[in-house]
């Protein structure tokens, strides 16, 4: 009997090991196609007789999208796609669901490397660090003695951080903003967690969060409910002056909207790391002075790298072998 | 019998309230020297009767180091200086008990905003956060898909961070890294802490820390033991590649022999708060690519700042209704 085959989309930076280990069970075949087209033709062509495909953030530059029209195009044979990353925005898992094949992420794994990246915008965004880096950047220090002429900010002590999505990152950056002596921390998900999820923050409403939290923290997944969740009507209902933090994806965030808060004071600065048409950045908005942005390092480490790319593997090895991913995507929790 | 008289040297931005109610029990006179010479004349002229004087960071531009040179100009009357700051090397302690003057400064509170400001450049230098965010403003992403190009970097996990001064600033530093996930946290003081104020971090020598420490996070006073405590010597001692955070005052460090270390990889980065002579910044050293520094803005934020103001005019009202300061420095402990 022939191994199963496994078609890899995408760079493997720190996992040769566990991929050459792979190699034992199964036949591994390294996508080459250039554009869309190609990839479409080699579905039905060189591909036809995949059964498990990984793929990467990065692989949608070669293959674009897994939509509905990409997946009407896999082969019957394949029966399961292993992304790796927590976000699976790029999937379409109801079309992956319509025809059978399971879907998985790489949740938790990546908790900390991402919160780590939200609290440092967090702190950022609050104290005016990115503007106050420049100004030292641009020599402007001797002329202006304090702080070389930074807006005064402000301090945790007496403040609400709102955590929208209080998930495996909003808990990961709840935990780890504690001990910086904020006031208060609400949040809101569709629905109240337990107890002991919750963490100590209070669930409200999202409008009562928007009303009074000094500090915004977005840790949402993106899909066709929260695409362009903060729009300018949201934007009207914030406590004037609140801080906003995204490290989930630029996508939830109108950003026309977010550059005409940022410049009127309805939003005293943002920490982004996830921008909505990455890598093409709008390059007014991560210039104001009052944002402090980052190419969507949120998971850019080795050690979180190596995790969930090993990941990878391991939810491929083990359909091979009991038929199921390990981490099936909430959507596909039912069908599988 | 008249009030007695106070100096007040520097600005003071968010404290009115509490200097007008301090014209109760005392006379306010706000210094107009426009140079030295001037206030040194002024010393000897119209402030001969002065009996308390604040000072702040900033006054220096105007009257220079408080040093043994200006102290000698005080007049007799003089019985403390309230230094607003934690850091107070700008001003002579032994030179001030010499002739019987006190020295307060304000620690406490300023810990939680520097401890911020510590953890934001500890995030941001140990996960290439500064590079990143430099990448992207100069539109390089859609060229490099990967974090714009950025250097993949480290995460907590499985690092130690050791602490040069465990003291206010240092242990407030511990308390919020602690749920980041490092492995472990090793300290050096002139002598060990008791358990309790060591909060789980090991006592080790100075050459320990250096050998075996992934981050070295600096919250020593400048003094003349501390002056370019970190030299090239020092350096050679590093565990390779070492992440160096320094939030205290730019002068523990020789900054040309940190600039060679971190562009020959012996420190991989560094998080800098302070320079050596600011507000005139070497801007080789700040705009090294693995650096992320800022114009001194640990305690820059409204309520730091407040709270500072108004704990210098505490310690004048305490002097004056009990002959002591609240916060003599350590130096005069066992003076007055």
């Amino acid at each position: 009997m022939s191994k199963p085959i496994v078609l890899r989309l995408g760079e493997v930076f720190y996992a040769d090991k566990a991929w050459k280990q792979l190699e034992s069970i199964a036949t591994v075949i390294v996508d080459d196609s250039k554009n869309r087209q190609e990839f479409l033709e080699n579905l039905q062509g060189k591909y036809k007789d995949v059964q498990y495909i990984t793929r990467t953030f990065g692989s949608a530059n070669q293959t674009g999208l897994f939509d509905e029209e990409l997946i009407k195009h896999l082969p019957d044979s394949v029966i399961a796609v292993c992304h790796n990353g927590a976000g699976y925005d790029q999937v379409d898992p109801h079309a992956l669901a319509e025809r059978k094949i399971q879907l998985s992420n790489v949740p938790e794994l990546v908790d900390d490397s991402t919160a780590d990246t939200h609290v440092f915008l967090l702190l950022g965004a609050l104290r005016n660090f990115s503007d106050g880096h420049h100004r030292l950047l641009r020599g402007e220090w001797p002329a202006s003695p304090r702080a070389a002429g930074t807006p005064v900010a402000h301090d945790p002590k007496g403040k609400t951080v709102g955590i929208v999505g209080l998930g495996g990152i909003g808990r990961n950056v709840l935990k780890k903003l504690k001990p910086f002596g904020f006031e208060r921390f609400v949040y809101h998900n569709r629905n109240k967690l337990n107890e002991e999820l919750e963490g100590g923050a209070e669930y409200v409403s999202f409008d009562e969060l928007l009303a009074t939290s000094d500090i915004i923290s977005i840790n949402v997944p993106l899909n066709k409910h929260t695409k362009h969740m903060f729009n300018a009507d949201v934007f009207a209902k914030v406590k004037k002056g609140a801080v906003l933090v995204n490290t989930a994806r630029g996508g939830v965030i109108d950003e026309t909207a977010l550059i005409q808060a940022l410049k009127d004071g309805t939003l005293r600065s943002a920490g982004l790391d996830v921008l909505e048409n990455e890598p093409n950045v709008n390059l007014e908005l991560v210039s104001l002075p009052n944002v402090l942005a980052l190419p969507h390092m949120g998971t850019h480490s080795v050690e979180t790298i190596q995790a969930m790319e090993e990941f990878v593997v391991e939810n491929v090895e083990n359909v091979i072998k009991t038929g199921k991913v390990i981490s099936l995507v909430p959507e596909q929790k039912e069908l599988f």
